[in-house]
């Protein structure tokens, strides 16, 4: 006899699940090749839709007491034991983004086991990419920031760090940790805000990561961009920065047969498996990205704290559903 | 600038290295493509090559003062650092067979983030490859096996366990364990000495493992095979047997989609990330297998107690050299 | 500017469309991991369902004037324009199980650019294969069967064949058209209604081509296993086989490091890529397969033709439809 | 009885073979794992090496009467039979370097069955990844350039065209061809050498192509590379282009979930299964690259109308070996 196991249950009402942030149909091409970051149907302006996001579908945000979740027997993940899941909570409320951003991000730079990792950036989709390489299995995750609290955030989960405020090239910090100037894999999870490094790190310069990833990473070894480039930003630097165009060193990842993942992360394609990892205790998420959560009114604040560089991940909690659970 | 990086040097006398069990050319078309575990060129009988063992070529075996390593620029694994090496000699001993040999069963049943997993025999293979899926980010890794002192063994790291003695199929004690009686990859650390399970745990039952494994792995699962099985048995329980033909419930995993990997582990494929792995602590690969150092001449006790079902990986260590490190 | 492009709509009555002979819900684990072959959902007894086979759900067959499709919107397949779909119709008609099964088995034994490649069996399934095979870049394609008319046919496309009839093992016939007595990939169309080679292919020998491959099939090579095995049969030649368990040599495709997949097709896994191989004109699958299309009054005569060994893959067409096409 | 095949036996002197451009020493970590195109160890600059460049290794040039193979019994590739090998002779000569490198720019896009590619550039590498995609199973081939001579050699074989000199955008040209606006895959088989599209055909414009491919690919779609980026040119367009900076669209990539693989082809991982489509005659690439074989004397000449633009692959024959043959 063949038993068809647990996962046979569709979505019922009281089921306790989570909702990733990307919505996606299940019908089109791109989610049944499992990308639906880039789902085709769910936005009439370009593919790939998100709740509460300028230009991403015009769907009502998720920073709300409810929210509308279309083809919800599709994007759903529920949790299989509510109990269960009460005692994990904290942890399990970053499975709808942040966890599989930071992942994704891992994976698509190809960190397994015995990975020598560098993650740029310590700010949540960062520090959840470093907790991420350590369950994929990295020998040494490095994480590099120019804000004090956020490196110690990194050390907190045992991660070395690299203040990329103290040198124009990070090279050398790499190289006093693991006796080399490179890495084996490296995650992008700053994006088109970063800043310069060295005495150039108070100035805004959105190639800047790109740039010194390549720089650091071995020649065969692949780059995950989970950080954001925009196609248009008005407040941009220069002309080209406006439209999106950045001044990348593209002659040295080809000279290092580089290969570069961009895009939004397809949460739907790792949530259950991290959810596993989880509930059966193999992660701490909640810790290592430091989740505060706090009441919908108390949202302002937390926006405040995290322009500012706190090194925080804000979980809003509408019903106090989550802090009677804690 | 762009550093070649620090895995540039060749072999050098002085050198500390680790020797995998398979002998390989390096210049053939499987060594090119990583499937060292089948290289064509050194052994005359057939594809594959190994020290010491009938029908592997003929090369003088590895339990010895010393030992003639054909291709060795090839074949042999550079610890970076000899004095950091020294720190882990015991759990780098394991990277000639054991540990990448149950890290194969594990990456070819499909052990990832959040799987869980089923490894039938708690032996040095069944033990590495328990630990071997904790690194590969499993959630849970549930060991089986009939003797007492392996099982407890499996638990002193994290595993939970079945004891196949117990009961005709183990599908009721791992859906205790997990709530569900599949599972979703297994591993087969055992091979053609099999023992039946329940009543017949007494009995030489060679298809037992494989049959028992489809029976609770999940449709759409894998079964990764290191677990030996043999082109003759002349000792084998019948004429079949003895040809190394068993009857195997194949319509049940064909049923479920089921995928067989099989054969010896190619080594050099993981033993260069299991060495960083072992390096940077993320494995206390040693303990798990629970390894004891002795001399050439203590080989024949290490050699009964094995046979006996001591939940113990013994390591030969000719000139006390690895005795003095630890 | 981004555009969605053209894959965006969903299905809408008047729509011409390809239904996969898996029933899939799109919505539990093995759907969203593309395992549509054994959706949890569809089947009470089992993972997995079909349109009018026993024990696949009781879902009414495909072999009627009409069918209810459930989950039409993720199960169809839409033809992007139907004036010119309707000039392949007779090909389009292969999308819903021939094609991608024969192409599952291939690409399942690694067929690809360069490879040498034996399929067993030229019904339908493997000549579907052998020209899934041509598609994806096989140097050479061997079909391997008894009967005459069937060789032909592989023939009449490019394919070189082994007569099983003449020789107890076909090493021998391979090695005159290769020049070698092996192949790189090796795919089991046939299953467990396989009969003996050489002069034991009068008698049922379940068996036979599972060994028969493993004997032919290179180190470090794989077998896609298409060819359907089952859990019981009632009228089996002994009581192994009544059950599903057949008598299987793995000792030597252990030794030789097989891997083996298994299991019915994921027809959503390939449909949309083969529908574009056809439209654009880079297979000729009914050409292969030598589709006759009949009424659904003459169903009885084509089972009866199939029965006998016909070289032929018939096609129902109850309203006329696509023989008008043609 | 397991035969080890035919691939045994090594280079022996009077063999005749293909040279890899790439120059590996088969022991680095690099080479073991496939990437022969930044080998550790031939160049101490920087990983990676071939015959006769600036800034790779030093190596005297393949363009000789002799060459000095270093490492003969690894990079060699022996062909099979000499007779039957002397019969493909011109095909042949393309496994060095030009049919590998255009095959790994169609792979790393995400060429395979019923992909719709667009190539970038006619010449040599363009030509062979065009005829490398059809052999891939690619619905339909798309090649872009603006030299009328060689936009007429891609559809000799069955290509479609697309003329970059005449619009500014080529996604018209593309929707003109199949019906939308974009393509699955996109190689780019220009590199930094490229001229602007439209009226600006006439200028240097080194991130045009890169940046078009973005444009034309679909969401979820692959960029491969294989087009020379440099991290240095002397005569660049600005001090950007000098050091090999250039202005990218990287936004739009990354809206869109882009991967870019770049770098010099590792040929030695596609060599054989090439030559093998080659000797049976599944792929003519001397035909699709337009092979011209002349003599070391000639070879000024070759180079000033390889310069011109002229829809031809020069190959270099010392010895008349070739000319004999064919």
């Amino acid at each position: 006899m063949i038993e068809a196991g647990r996962d046979v249950e569709f979505i019922k009402v009281g089921d306790l699940v989570s909702v990733p942030f990307n919505i996606a149909c299940g019908r089109c091409r791109n989610c049944k090749e499992r990308a639906t970051g880039v789902c085709l149907s769910v936005n009439p302006a370009r593919p790939g839709a998100a709740y509460g996001y300028v230009d991403m579908g015009g769907w009502v945000g998720g920073q709300a007491e409810y929210v509308m979740v279309p083809y919800a027997d599709f994007n759903l993940l529920k949790f299989p034991d509510k109990a269960q899941a009460m005692e994990k909570i904290r942890d399990l409320t970053c499975l709808s983004d942040i966890l599989p951003t930071g992942y994704h991000g891992a994976v698509s730079a190809g960190v397994g086991t015995g990975s020598i990792v560098y993650v740029a950036g310590a700010g949540p989709v960062g520090l959840a990419c470093a907790a991420a390489s350590h369950l994929l299995g990295a020998a040494c995750v490095i994480v590099g920031d120019l804000i004090p609290e956020r490196l110690a955030q990194a050390r907190s989960f045992g991660c070395e760090t690299v203040d990329v405020s103290k040198s124009a090239t990070i090279a050398e910090q790499i190289d006093a940790i693991v006796g080399a100037p490179e890495v084996d894999c490296a995650v992008d999870c700053v994006g088109f805000e970063a800043r310069g490094h060295g005495k150039d790190a108070v100035k805004e310069a959105p190639a800047t990561v790109l740039n010194s990833l390549m720089e650091i990473t071995r020649a065969a070894g692949a780059l995950g961009i989970p950080g954001l480039y925009v196609t248009g930003d008005p407040g941009g630097i220069d002309d080209n920065a406006k439209v999106g165009r950045l001044s990348i060193r593209i002659g040295l990842g080809w000279a290092k047969s580089h290969v570069f993942t961009t895009g939004q992360c397809p949460v739907m394609k790792y949530n259950r498996q991290l959810m596993q990892a989880i509930l059966f205790g193999k992660i701490n998420i909640a810790k290592a990205v430091n989740v505060e959560v706090i009441t919908l009114d108390d949202a302002p604040r937390g926006y405040r704290d995290f322009d500012k560089g706190a090194a925080k991940k804000f979980v809003l909690d509408p019903h106090g559903f989550v802090r009677k659970a804690a």
